[in-house]
């Protein structure tokens, strides 16, 4: 969802620019990302993380998984890395890229990202506009560009339209799928048990059913 | 679902056995299929075609289309049939296979069934029971079997584990998917004004949503 122009973000960005990675700087990073985090582990990122309410609460319960949140929005990814400041703790696990997911093949090296995550994405409704979608073919080979053989996608919407259009797409591309939920907050504990929610999801979760999607790319 | 013993059913089907075929004249029908109907047309089987009121609806909607369902449940199978001969007008495009689903591919040759019908077919819950459901990929293959290239396969169910299960199954088999409806009877009125329901789908379509799958083999 887009949010107001905030006045703070651009300077609040600029002094954190060591959790809150350019576009540009990103892009020099591509295959040096173990570098900005403390340990050398996996490296699972979200596209879309708005204002970061998922990705944080990631890295904290998943000390051994290197996250990073990729926004477009400066005033999203600018509130994202305000809350993951703010934290008690700071977590060594955590950057945010502030741009394009269009991007993701710019930013990391072939197999240097193990999980992709996308939560909630816009869904570009109109026809005109599918290529728009995160779930669209040529977004899912620059996921592919990045995992390595059998790298994980995990998607979760609450809008009906995206998930029937995403089915078809996973599907088409050939992704192997390992498990779907169609109404994720009314089943399977166990999966319930270990999400995180977003600030979105919080919200509309009473609305209407989440859909979930976890599949691998295998070749 | 499962019916009571009908004492009728069984004098009633060797009384019909020219609507309704047995497994064995099934069988020797293999490849001569157009013989048993008014018009050369394109054949589209329904398999567990239960009280059979969608078989009918369709080849009343589809004089241009041969339809077959085949039903392993004598009383259910009676009933369907009865139910076609109770029709005004005689149904020229028309039959029913008393019989198991599993034999999709001994009843039919190669290319000789042009679509595959799956209506709210037996979930099989049961993990250990995977191998039943009807969308498992051993009844794909013979539903291949017996489809040209670009041969379709429809699906509908309320039973959503079955539907979440089978969208894996689906995409696994290397089905391409044309179209997923995560709630049919409150989305795209176009393919609401051509939907046949079954006797189930006019019960339970007020309970929760109906779920649809639409796609096609490609080799």
């Amino acid at each position: 969802m887009r949010l107001r122009r905030k006045a703070w973000a651009a300077d609040w960005l600029v002094a954190h620019n060591e959790l809150v990675i350019t576009q540009d700087k990103a892009v020099a990073l591509k295959g040096q990302w173990q570098s900005v985090f403390a340990k050398d582990q996996p490296i699972y990122i979200e596209i879309g993380t708005g204002k970061g309410q998922f990705i944080i609460g990631m890295a904290k319960q998943y000390p051994e998984v290197n996250f990073i949140g990729m926004e477009i929005q400066e005033g999203a990814v600018a509130v994202a890395g305000r809350k993951a400041v703010d934290d008690i703790a700071p977590l060594p696990n955590l950057k945010f890229i502030y741009g394009d997911g269009a991007g993701v093949d710019t930013y990391f090296a072939p197999s240097e990202v193990s999980k992709v995550y996308l939560n909630f994405s816009d869904p570009w409704p109109k026809t005109g506009h599918e290529k728009r979608r995160l779930t669209y073919k040529s977004f899912l080979k620059s996921y592919q560009n990045v995992l390595p053989v059998d790298g994980e996608l995990e998607f979760k919407t609450d809008n009906r339209k995206l998930f029937e259009y995403s089915l078809g797409s996973f599907a088409n591309y050939g992704l192997t799928f390992d498990k779907v939920w169609l109404d994720m907050h009314n089943e399977d504990p166990e999966n319930l048990a270990i999400n995180i929610e977003t600030e979105y999801e919080q919200k509309f979760k009473v609305k209407g059913p989440i859909y979930k999607f976890l599949g691998h790319f295998t070749d």
